[in-house]
């Protein structure tokens, strides 16, 4: 089961976790001064460290649409879609681990999991980790830690970050106010999938910005705090706007609700606004029809590549509308 | 049963037929000359005449929400809600015809029927027509026709209408040049529950407007004509709108739906639209969850005074949006 399918702990606010490292080979250029056969002479002496239980997918196999699916997936980024370099997808579904060999860097592996799971998602990292660093002589210097292609990332070469649903802080405008303060404590905050100004999906990334000076285990530490925190905010926002007007409230989430179960043609900046509004009625009891696990890989799954995936062809705009209503009626209507 | 719980013909486009004749009595003067005395000895002739089977409400008996929900339901006009004379409403539900006794005339005398039925309504308001003239002295001129309070009345003072349902020929523009042609016939057509500039309930009423050297039978006969011709129009129209883009027009059909069946609050001008929206809808065969008939009084009964009515007290704006989606909710539900 992937992340988005699966039941996180914290999910009425904590959507996913993902950590992230980058790793160089010593004696390997990195990936922006390497050739091809320099790439596969990489790509051979990494896949040799993450043999059984693991899948190999070649990038340079797939269509652009498919490519494209996974980065919807949030499994590589959107720069390892297309490239001239070989590139190689490594990963264990079971293991949420996701590693891509010839990004910007030899290695970047991560963990991702389901709702508010730093700890875990560490701990899995590391295993992973491990056994690259006892295969491969990755770069590593006392000073500077792990040697990376961008120097922002040298040091601990550590990504940590959840994907945060705040629908009541977003609209009571308290964000505005929280957005500085994390950036003094070394976190960055942004909105994903912001259609218009309002952030309508409603949905953030909360990342560690700092990597240098600063110990892996201390900088989740500080994450795990401060989104401890935000969620204790939000789910006192969620209340407090429901407190306000109950009726407007209901009838939001509900007419949300009644509009996916009936469309016959949706855009995903639409779903986005609609889906932040059944979650939040969900997680206020508004919405009896429906869980949060039901919704389960709907996010992901009506997302323009991923349709075409699963419709076994690229597929163009008003056929991805009609589709991505279709197959919204059909989860929704699933578990009702 | 009334003329909004049944089913008429051709009622895909026409909503509801009306005739209306207006009557006064010799030896009284008109209402507006009359005094409280005179207006109790005019009821008491004119409720003589109406025995059996006839119900006789004393319109100052009534709040004025049970007033004018009468209005809602077109049974009387709005000016007759309120007024300083003794008023009485004589009606039979089982004949559709509706007296108002003391109105803008001594008598106003309606019949409402569902449906496209102008020969039905005219021969059952005749027979209502006949009893009158055969017990009262009605005023009456050779030259002039029937005597009314007001001179536009003069001749038949007869008022045939029909409530048509207008979508296809409102959003292609068609009505634009529709309205002048009308005009130059004697007839005359208005746009019912208009909100906006588009017309967003997509209701006309279709009415002679000369009533002076023509005779009823002529008059019935050209409005009956006109309104087969609007008929075809309007369903050629329909079936054009669709075939141009049948999935923007199952969707917007399919989401009006879905909104009346999970809002929890409605305001009647929405309602107004998403209504044109739905029996469009069922007319082309998008809905099939949902008939004509099933909506029964959902336009009338989501009224606001119909809705204090049935609350059994008056109610605000904000519970009358509650109670008009809970309404409507049910409605839908029940015959899903």
């Amino acid at each position: 089961m992937s992340w988005y399918n699966t039941k996180g702990r914290d999910d009425d606010v904590v959507i996913s976790t993902r950590i992230r490292f980058a790793r160089n080979l010593s004696g390997f250029p990195f990936p922006s001064k390497l050739d091809e056969p320099g790439a596969r002479a990489l790509i051979e002496r990494v896949s040799g460290v993450f043999g059984e239980g693991w899948t190999v997918v070649d990038m340079t196999n797939l269509s652009r649409f498919e490519a494209a699916s996974l980065a919807e997936k949030h499994f590589i980024s959107p720069d390892f879609v297309s490239g001239s370099l070989p590139r190689r997808l490594i990963y264990s579904e079971v293991r949420g681990i996701y590693i891509m060999v010839c990004e910007e860097d030899h290695l970047r592996m991560q963990c991702i999991l389901p709702g508010m799971a730093l700890n875990e998602a560490y701990e899995r990292l590391c295993g992973a980790d491990d056994a690259a660093n006892n295969a491969l002589d990755i770069a590593y210097d006392a000073e500077l830690g792990f040697l990376t292609s961008c120097p922002t990332n040298l040091g601990i070469a550590m990504r940590a970050s959840v994907m945060l649903f705040l629908p009541a802080l977003t609209r009571t405008r308290r964000l505005n106010s929280l957005f500085p303060q994390l950036s003094k404590i070394g976190l960055t905050i942004r909105g994903l999938y912001g259609e218009g100004s309002d952030f309508d999906g409603c949905l953030y990334q909360l990342s560690n910005q700092v990597t240098l000076g600063i110990s892996e285990e201390d900088s989740i530490r500080k994450l795990n705090e401060v989104v401890r925190k935000i969620i204790e905010s939000e789910r006192a926002a969620r209340n407090a706007l429901y407190s306000d007007n109950p009726d407007a409230m209901t009838d939001r989430c509900r007419r949300a609700y009644g509009t996916l179960r009936y469309a016959s043609l949706m855009s995903s900046g639409e779903f986005m606004k609609l889906y932040a509004d059944i979650r939040l009625g969900i997680s206020l009891g508004l919405i009896p029809e429906l869980t949060l696990e039901a919704l389960g890989g709907l996010m992901t799954d009506i997302q323009p590549a991923t349709l075409s995936v699963n419709a076994g062809c690229e597929i163009g705009e008003h056929e991805r509308d009609r589709r991505r209503a279709e197959y919204i009626r059909e989860t929704l209507s699933a578990t009702a």
